[in-house]
């Protein structure tokens, strides 16, 4: 369970084409995650899922001029094909993380609502300040999860 | 899920001859909780528990010059008269949190094993790195944590 809050929250809600149960595959599964999590230029170039709550949720980051990001998360929620939950506050079995993912510490609230053949997509960033919502908003959140959906959708579409 | 690290955590485990389910409602029910948690001469002064994942732990607790520490987390994991744990790293909801309860970042896992009548009692507090460790340590956990048990053992064993 979480609660929203406009000042603190980011929200991107869309309806996507794509049935839940593939956009489930596209965040859990390494293989696929890899291939549209990061929008372009960036790319990532590795990732780790241990898909139960206290698991790890760990991906590598890599930038056009070789620049890196590599970070580490853990599972909260994990409710196949309608609700994912993970944060960024803690690691491996709910260790305290120092910051990570490059932005400020955030939860990653994903809500799936199957709808005719597509998917209802909800992600909020949950942040535990309003200063802290305005750095991710102004670091390019909208655009930055936006991008990477499309991605989701034209990869997830073939 | 949790991994032990003993470089990074800080462990009080001990025989206590109160069975799991004493233990657990010591843990759980507010009016309870208030009458042991917090070594004299401090007192908890109030206590708010949501308890399910996500959910709120608060509590105040006041000293004898009348300072008082006001602390959120959040519970991760609740398996009724056997597994707690909760963290200071998130509040209500998941949502990341600045530090919190006066003492480094720590996850709680409480894990309550029968034995005879009484219950080996084992608590964790999972830190980020060593030098938190070694801060909580050197603020007296052994200590505080012992005595906040025998307070516990003292008022379920009446």
């Amino acid at each position: 369970m979480t609660d929203f809050d406009p000042k603190m929250d980011l929200v991107l809600e869309r309806y996507i084409a794509v049935p839940p149960q593939k956009v489930w595959a596209a965040w859990t599964v390494p293989d696929i995650l890899m291939q549209w999590f990061t929008p372009a230029p960036w790319k990532t170039v590795a990732c780790e899922i241990d898909l139960r709550p206290g698991g790890k949720f760990r991906t590598v980051m890599q930038g056009p001029d070789g620049e890196s990001n590599d970070g580490t998360g853990c599972y909260l929620e994990v409710e196949p094909d309608r609700k994912l939950v993970w944060t960024s506050a803690l690691g491996q079995g709910y260790r305290p993380n120092v910051p990570q993912y490059g932005v400020p510490t955030f939860t990653c609230l994903l809500e799936l609502t199957p709808k005719g053949g597509g998917t209802v997509y909800r992600a909020t960033a949950v942040h535990g300040t309003e200063a802290d919502a305005k750095i991710h908003a102004d670091m390019g959140f909208a655009d930055g999860w936006g991008a990477a959906l499309d991605q989701l959708v034209a990869l997830m579409s073939r």
